[in-house]
């Protein structure tokens, strides 16, 4: 019998307890692979009991902290609420005891806190742990950009893969039928034990798809042999669902990338759709800005992007999609049309200054196109770009 | 100065129309290349004229001749109300007369009259005259499945190419921004000319995307080197607007094929949608669904079929888009969905006996599918198929 994963998930948002969710049932699932517990790290908070269910009979009517409402009523009613969560996810809000011992690492948090959560964590985790990242958007810190795979790698010193997918959370939760995408090219030196599989025959991709993302520069440590390979299979057992089919691809940094840069193209369909011209224009803007998604992809990871992440996997064609259906950045922009304002205004009047995944991605691949010099090559993002801080120049254009 | 070549469209109806409004707008602004007039042949009838505007101070208020109702209006306020079509754009119910001496063949009528119509036209259009089909579907007489180019091409022995995109007519002819696609690859002997021009730089395309379908035996007549050459600059010429960009691709089976075959996987969203399952799922069966019509493009047209048509050009990816969001098949699936009935019995009760493209392209298809022993292999275009004839077996699946 092989030595079992043991795996936690670093956040407990929306998304973060759903993916929690997805984990513990698979690990109640496979437990010839996995411990069954699953910690959930948790941003220690007080939550207010709601009054319907048997909530108040299980905590009373006093707000509790957040983890002992999880741990007791096996519902994160705060964030993910009508959801049933399997008791084997156990949250905890010491960060440090949660990553102890594990040897997968799931980081599902917002985006502004991973920073700080990897100084915690480091030192604490298993030197040879591997790690996937939920975690949507780029990281623009210090005038570059980055995935948060990537600062996960370089923070931790361990292997970090992507996952991104059509994953609206609350219906993943509701076990909608749906599909997602996993980014993972393990170091070889997983690969290479003693029952000589390779690591061909491990991922099993298209041969076409084969496109090697090395982990550049940092020293990693090899996965001991007591343990199952992580590989695509393991990762389906992982992730996979009745109700949600996991696709392995090798291209950690499309898949991650698509995430961030889809949200751009859903603020111009919202631009579209303010100005009331019909779906001809919006499915025109979704194809265009699916070929700049590639484009863009090619220049900042030339060696390890492949086009058909963008063009046929659930986090490219199929995410951009339901974000410009049903996401905020798309609503926000629209709004910011209908009403004159640019869509910083609307941050500010109607998301109470939170910003939007889209605006602060489009700055930074602006930013970033502008000292390329090749702004002139991303005519949409750039067209973005302005509408966000300029009056929506849309409203002149027709 | 080259002879100029002219232009006329078959077909008048609601996308015809339009198509008709733009090719004249384009022949009156590059008199140099077109014969300015454009001749429509319409499908005579009498039409009511609707007591609005001018009309009835140009027309009575008896019923009119079509061909009299759009020659002095300017409108076809019948089939394509509110839009006032360039005076250049003749009207003409004599199909013989209407095609005598063009050089360029626009076919835009609905399906079930192609047929008889090529048989009219047959022997009294020029020899070397080269056509484009805007006609959505295949055609399935006599158990084989053809393309309407090809079909074209068969009857009448001259070069067919094809049009097709994200195209909601009447979106198209209100002049909002928009794209569509051409599939053409003329044949050799356009371009073996005395200025010394190849193939490869009057079609621009990528390098990557020049893919050969040969228009097989058809005995084929060079158009005369007095006319501009019949390529993608001219087919920019006659097609592109202002508000229409044009794409000019080779693989014109492919063009056709995705607007056919998009039918089906519209009505796989319009079950989703009658479902409640929500955006992801929605989201996955589109992704889904263009990698079958890929799948299925290769097999049914092993040689000429260019995967990128269906993910990344407006007859693809974008024209999918736009049908499962605003189109009749996948608002007629989702009516059946929460009916409890069939497709086929909406067919009846709600569109009169009319069929939807979505339902005949499914059955055609399902059955070249399970003639050639590969229909485990299309999972979606399966299912479809069987929720249009059977009771939607999704209401029990979930």
């Amino acid at each position: 019998m092989p030595q079992k994963h043991k795996v936690v998930i670093i956040g407990s948002g929306n998304w973060g307890s759903t993916v929690g969710k997805i984990l513990a049932e698979n690990t109640r699932e496979h437990p010839d692979v996995f411990e069954q517990d699953v910690t959930m790290w948790v941003f220690e908070e007080d939550v207010d009991v709601p009054d319907h269910g048997t909530l108040r009979d299980q905590l009373g009517d006093k707000p509790v902290k957040i983890t002992q409402a999880i741990n007791t009523t096996h519902q994160n009613f705060k964030y993910l609420p009508g959801i049933t969560l399997p008791d084997n996810l156990i949250a905890n809000s010491d960060i440090q005891d949660t990553v102890r011992g594990a040897s997968i690492l799931v980081f599902n948090l917002p985006h502004q806190f991973i920073s700080r959560i990897l100084d915690q964590i480091n030192g604490h985790h298993l030197p040879y742990a591997r790690a996937i990242s939920c975690i949507k958007g780029v990281d623009v810190s210090d005038g570059t950009v980055t995935l948060y795979s990537e600062l996960i790698m370089e923070k931790l010193g361990i292997y970090c893969g992507s996952l991104s997918g059509a994953n609206i959370a609350s219906e993943v939760a509701a076990e909608t039928l749906c599909e997602t995408t996993v980014g993972y090219d393990g170091p070889p030196m997983d690969y290479k034990q003693s029952d000589g599989l390779s690591t061909d025959n491990l991922i099993k991709v298209d041969e076409q798809r084969q496109i090697k993302s090395k982990p550049s520069h940092i020293k990693l440590h090899p996965v001991p042999q007591s343990y199952s390979h992580v590989d695509s299979r393991l990762l389906n057992l992982l992730f996979g669902r009745p109700y949600l089919n996991v696709h392995v691809v090798r291209d950690v940094a499309g898949v991650a990338l698509a995430g961030a840069l889809k949200n751009i193209v859903a603020l111009a369909v919202g631009f579209v759709a303010g100005k009331e011209w019909g779906e001809n224009t919006k499915a025109a803007v979704m194809r265009i800005g699916i070929l700049e998604m590639v484009k863009f992809g090619r220049l900042w990871f030339p060696q390890s992007v492949n086009e058909r992440t963008f063009t046929e996997e659930s986090a490219g064609v199929a995410d951009l999609i339901t974000s410009a259906s049903a996401g905020r950045n798309s609503r926000s922009a629209c709004h910011a049309v209908q009403k004159h304002l640019t869509v910083d205004e609307i941050e500010r009047t109607e998301l109470g200054g939170q910003k939007l995944q889209g605006t602060s991605t489009a700055r930074a691949v602006c930013e970033f196109l502008g000292e390329q010099g090749k702004l002139e090559q991303f005519p949409l993002f750039v067209f973005v770009y302005s509408g966000c801080t300029l009056l929506v120049p849309m409203c002149d254009a027709h």
